[in-house]
């Protein structure tokens, strides 16, 4: 490829995991580090060497940091930087698709370059209207993961009454935003009387709570539901899934996105309200975003213009720099995040 | 009608609900009274009065024992008799559809005779080939669960894993042959030697086993099931759900019957590995039969050339007299029934 020419070393900061994590991670799990790379893709590779400039922070992240039974990534290892989505400049190219100055979004290390040989888990942007670090959120897997387990899997109908649980996060804010288009009612539950604000206020929730503020979520859940819940879609799990149990409506449907209570837990906090399953004949389903790819370019098709014509709207919450990134990443499992949780390690 | 000439008063033995239990119900929150009752159903009315031949015991009748939160059913009358599903020959009939002589099934009380108002609950048995009895199991409501349950919910494919709990009961006996009959590899677990041996050797399950025996549920799957399990048929809940949801393979189907374990616990066991749900995209359906009835004639078509032609067993566990009855559906709680639970009141 022509870009090829100018092979310089440069200075390379990467985020590293120290070693596995079990329980509570923190920031004193990850160290930062600087190392050089060649901005050079070896003779006979077809990869991309990136410069990047957002990375994603997500809570199935959690799952790659220690030894998960059954988890649908490999681990992290430690040592290595970690892998996350991110949105990345590519600098050289060995490989057709990618030439320099494309903006691509996909599987990326934290760090300033990244080589990537896995080239089939990066995608090139299209669309540069809007701000690219959207391709993390709203026009990425946090995008689809609320459009499918929305629309898919919970098909909801005009009228129809909506519980998001951790509302404000990268895909809770735009379930909400699917319910209101849907014609639903729909109430989102947050932590924090800034995120409960945000709900009302910039996403048009019907109405929202602060989780944090209730005594019994099950009395809190009748308050705002007098008449039950139609569809929950599911971001906490534990107790809050235990009283939507109770408030669920017959024929109810249940999306399970994630359950970001229990990812630090040494235990997991126990359900006991199944056997509402039966009596209300409710179906809950998980899914995982990857297996409905194939839909991305029609989810496109329709989130684009609902940006562009100001039907939508997309909070995220920018962490500055790549130093800040570990903090960023735990302040998930605390909420600290108000929207979408990004990292800026260089802005172009 | 033509049948309503004589109207003797006749001695009528019923089994009384006490008072509402909560926890573990025992025979003695139920008495056997004897009061009279006339032959006759009153003018202007166009119900019938029938003599109970058989009745059902069913687990969700637990659920009307007391006041259960949420269930589909409204609760028995203490000091009236326990409701339930029967078989019964009519004496006496003010209505169109039914005349004397006629074996019904459907909604009767638990005494020797009962006057049915509500006729829309009953319906006239028209093949007696067989043994009527089986209108309360194989060719009654709890055969349309396992037929619906599976078939409806898990949709099965040829070759896939299946595990059933409670295998032997009324319906889980069921769901292992019609398993079989679609080419299913099946395993079932019971709660004695004699069950287990009933699920090899009389229901064709492929293999089963005694859980009462087993030390860890979770290894104990892991032998059975090394490859996993892609359809679980639930009827126990607790303990065992989650050992099987450790244990799902990706997009296992997990239809939801009922929950025996949890229906006499003051508060439930917690189900901790729902998380399970979204790494394996797991889908979790409960339902009630009751949804489904306009399938039953389909349904018949399909099962009574299945007995007929040998190609499904069913075993019931007989009590004899109206007397044996208490005992017999409290019987079911502590798995004490091999096969559907019926108590004979009468043989014709």
């Amino acid at each position: 490829m022509a870009s090829e020419g100018n092979s310089e070393e440069v200075s390379n900061r990467q985020v590293i995991l120290k070693e596995y994590v079990s329980g509570f991670p923190q920031e004193s799990d990850m160290t930062l580090i600087t190392s050089t790379i060649k901005l050079h893709v070896p003779e006979g590779t077809s990869g991309v060497l990136v410069k990047n400039l957002y990375l994603s922070c997500d809570p199935y992240m959690r799952g790659r940091m220690g030894i998960v039974k059954g988890f649908f990534f490999d681990p992290f290892t430690p040592g290595s930087p970690i892998i996350g989505r991110g949105v990345s400049k590519v600098l050289r190219s060995r490989h057709p698709d990618f030439k320099e100055g494309d903006l691509v979004y996909g599987m990326t290390g934290w760090e300033d370059y990244s080589l990537i040989a896995a080239t089939q888990n990066i995608y090139k942007i299209q669309d540069t209207d809007l701000p690219v670090s959207y391709y993390l959120g709203i026009l990425g897997m946090p995008g689809l993961s609320a459009y499918v387990g929305f629309h898919y899997l919970c098909c909801p109908r005009k009228g129809e009454h909506v519980f998001v649980s951790a509302a404000s996060g990268a895909v809770g804010q735009l379930v909400g935003q699917f319910a209101k288009l849907s014609g639903c009612y729909v109430v989102g539950s947050a932590g924090s009387k800034e995120k409960v604000d945000l709900l009302k206020n910039k996403f048009g929730f019907d109405d929202a709570f602060n989780y944090k503020d209730e005594l019994d979520l099950d009395t809190t859940l009748k308050r705002y539901f007098p008449e039950g819940i139609d569809i929950y879609f599911e971001n906490v799990g534990g107790k809050m899934l235990d009283a939507v149990l109770l408030n669920m409506r017959m024929r109810g449907r249940i999306s399970v996105c994630g359950m970001i209570s229990q990812y630090n837990l040494e235990q997991p906090e126990g359900v006991c309200n199944l056997t509402s399953l039966v009596y209300k004949q409710i179906r809950m389903e998980g899914f995982l975003v990857s297996e409905y790819y194939n839909t991305y370019p029609k989810y496109l098709e329709t989130v684009l213009p609902y940006i562009k014509e100001g039907k939508m709207e997309y909070v995220e919450d920018i962490a500055e720099g790549l130093e800040s990134a570990p903090a960023a990443l735990i302040g998930l499992f605390a909420g600290r995040n108000v929207g979408k949780q990004v990292v800026a390690v260089a802005r172009d």
